[in-house]
């Protein structure tokens, strides 16, 4: 027997990539072709796909075509969109077809996405009637829905079988499909009616019947459940794949767990990016190029740019109640800054909760009440540390008091502000996520300086 | 045949755990404990788990006790630390020592991480030598390690089996098992050398040697690669589980998918929350007292409170300047809060791209040079618009050409310190979450008003 370990098995997986780049790289330069062949043979798909990825363009399509032609369809499957679609121009036709009738149908789809209308049609002409049939059906779901992300390539047995007779089906089928642990029972108009998994065939007699092991109670989604719903209830379940449905309770598809992680990822970034007040539209942040990026942000730096023209006007029109008292406008940027950051705080708790559903059974009210004593306890310790530290640095109690009270009254406001607009945004159907740091951070500015000026003209006899 | 289908099946599934809890809690009140016991027969171990969670406290001992021995430790798997530790407080002592026997050793250990000590090692002295002993390994890694959310219940077989025996095998060891579609190969001292999937068992003839069908490269961890590195790996390599070795390259666990997701979902939450300037601990914030909330959120408080003074001092220096130009001081909150803003997103995709690898073959110079030009560029694009929006607000052609440059100034250097901070801090060993919006918007107040004094001085010739 050949020893098992290759040289690159002692690399600590994360390096693999990045080694597999450069020896790639080094032996394309020196035509050596064979040895760059045997030195893909152990390597992974993904790792592949990353390390042609990072290849100068001029050798992407040479060390691509020294796959075997399974194993470039697996590599093709991974590459980045906008590697595929170099690739794509750059082969034969002949070599496109084959490669993108072999692709998984939820993969090919998901190319079809990226690539231009005329290219698609073109392909889809030339594929066999059948991939052409199953694309055509999976494009025809909305994005981000069941339908659009599930597999048409499952296995279907009916309850009458015996555990041999659906070992022998599996066998016969499990080429065809993508995944062969769970296997779906359906009735003759193929309504789904029950789940086996590999693992009852494989533990039950054979002659037991199909009907007497199977599984009743089995979660499903409709072709149109978004895809976000999809996830958790994989992840809730703890399922490998999840079957999708039409509304006649037909079965036409399997979302499977691989692509629920990816997707959990995607929605991950697109809820971090919205809180840091960066459009998302599914597309790679740093693949795009500066005037995307700059669409992508700009609009909500003009939302908050005129937002906080009204801080400036409400400081300017407090002009007279400045001049009088100098010290107070030192500690604006303490004050608007301070009551920002608690509010940031709530929003974003309250936010993360929203998407992990963790706070479902909470309701809005008792989440509110909550943050709002969080506020005051908060504005508490931080209205005493400040209510000294402001008499410490200019030496008026009148001014600390009125520094002090209304880091407590802003602390309120900003934990409240926080926590309802999440809220209220999803109230009416918008993303909670818009009403996050930058958002609240701006808003509590304005309300900041009001209520500031409002206490310390109280505290003052201004 | 009955009929397939429950009465709660026409339910969307989201609501199946809302409706079990109010019928389950309406039997209970009505004594009808058989009714109950029905209800619950065809509903998951997760959602009985968060019915019996949303119970009144009184109640849910006895809606536990309604579940069969195997059930009742399903659903105790899944129920909130919170809970597991009241059912045990009610529980007889040789109920608990039976449910805790029985529980997978990766959920008891993470059971015992919650209990008290005393009550730990009361149940590590009752609890069977053999379980004992499985409990105390994986209680002895690290926490967040491969280690410790492993489970040491897997199936190992020899390459010289037969595939028939090895599939004999299998049926024999498949209860004691969490994972039973991968199957590792291990030589005599242990050492894994290869893995073969259940789908190339059954799809293979039964006289075949494993050592023919075996994988050699496999995929593995060490007991101390942390959580979220396998977590990554799972996902990388779309695999079901992965195996776990210790430095001497030796079997000792499988970490599952099905944690996998969970893990990510927590990593996610810990990283927004330190996004949004929220300590995390693991805890869940919305069942912890709100002196812990105020803990977890008054540090970092302080240190922005302490920052934004010095903002406060540095405008208070420049109270002459202020005085000759009143109109100066109402554009600071305009260009703080811009400035913050931009940093806010810069340091958000950042942040995002190190957590999730994506920036990983860039490079921080790259990232870096990019996030300055975005920042020149809708410095540009905001600067034009301020000045020709402060002219219009103030009438002074030289204030509004202070304010246009030193946007563009204050976005270019917001754009580096949100994009260059974050490399630092990992650099440093330190989470780069850190230098996320609340800091980034902070530090960028204190830079802006020196630059925009700066410039305004030098634009007004003061």
């Amino acid at each position: 027997m050949t020893e098992p370990l290759s040289s690159l098995d002692n690399t600590p997986q994360s390096e693999v990539p990045e080694l597999v780049r450069n020896q790639l790289e080094m032996l394309l330069e020196h035509g050596n072709l064979e040895g760059a062949k045997s030195l893909l043979v152990p390597v992974k798909a993904v790792d592949i796909a990353e390390a042609i990825e990072n290849l100068p363009e001029s050798m992407q399509a040479i060390a691509f075509r020294l796959l075997s032609k399974t194993e470039a369809i697996d590599v093709y499957e991974h590459l980045d969109s906008t590697v595929q679609q170099t690739l794509i121009e750059e082969f034969k036709r002949q070599e496109v077809i084959e490669i993108v009738e072999q692709m998984s149908p939820d993969d090919r789809a998901r190319l079809f996405d990226e690539l231009p209308a005329k290219v698609v049609r073109r392909l889809l002409a030339e594929m066999s009637p059948k991939e052409r049939k199953q694309t055509a059906l999976l494009l025809g779901y909305q994005e981000d829905t069941a339908g659009r992300i599930m597999t048409p390539e499952y296995i279907s047995l009916k309850d009458s079988l015996t555990v041999e007779q659906a070992l022998q089906q599996i066998r016969t089928q499990a080429n065809a499909s993508e995944i062969i642990y769970y296997l779906y029972v359906t009735d003759a108009s193929r309504h789904l009616t029950g789940i086996v998994s590999l693992r009852d065939l494989v533990l039950s007699s054979p002659e037991v019947l199909l009907a007497d092991i199977v599984t009743r109670e089995v979660v499903s989604v409709y072709t149109d459940t978004d895809q976000e719903e999809v996830a958790r209830l994989i992840q809730r379940y703890d399922l490998l794949a999840i079957p999708v449905i039409d509304r006649e309770q037909r079965l036409v598809g399997v979302v499977t767990v691989d692509d629920v992680i990816d997707i959990l990822e995607q929605e991950t970034t697109e809820d971090i990016y919205t809180l840091g007040g960066v459009q998302s539209d599914g597309d790679n942040y740093f693949q795009t190029n500066l005037i995307a990026v700059a669409r992508k942000r700009v609009v909500w730096l003009f939302v908050l740019l005129l937002t906080n023209t009204v801080t400036g006007s409400i400081i300017q029109s407090q002009e007279a109640v400045l001049q009088q008292v100098v010290a107070l406008a030192s500690f604006i940027p303490l004050l608007t800054g301070t009551g920002g950051n608690v509010g940031a705080q709530s929003s974003t708790v309250v936010i993360r909760g929203l998407n992990t559903d963790e706070i479902r059974s909470l309701g809005p009210g008792y989440v509110i009440i909550r943050e709002a004593f969080a506020g005051i306890l908060l504005g508490a310790i931080l209205g005493s540390v400040a209510t000294v530290w402001s008499f410490w640095l200019q030496g008026s109690i009148l001014v600390s008091v009125a520094v002090g009270a209304s880091l407590i009254a802003i602390a309120l406001l900003a934990s409240l502000a926080g926590s309802a607009l999440p809220f209220l945004f999803r109230g009416l159907g918008l993303d909670p996520a818009l009403m996050s740091a930058p958002f609240i951070t701006t808003a509590v500015d304005v309300l900041g300086v009001l209520i500031y000026f409002y206490i310390a003209r109280l505290v003052l006899g201004l």
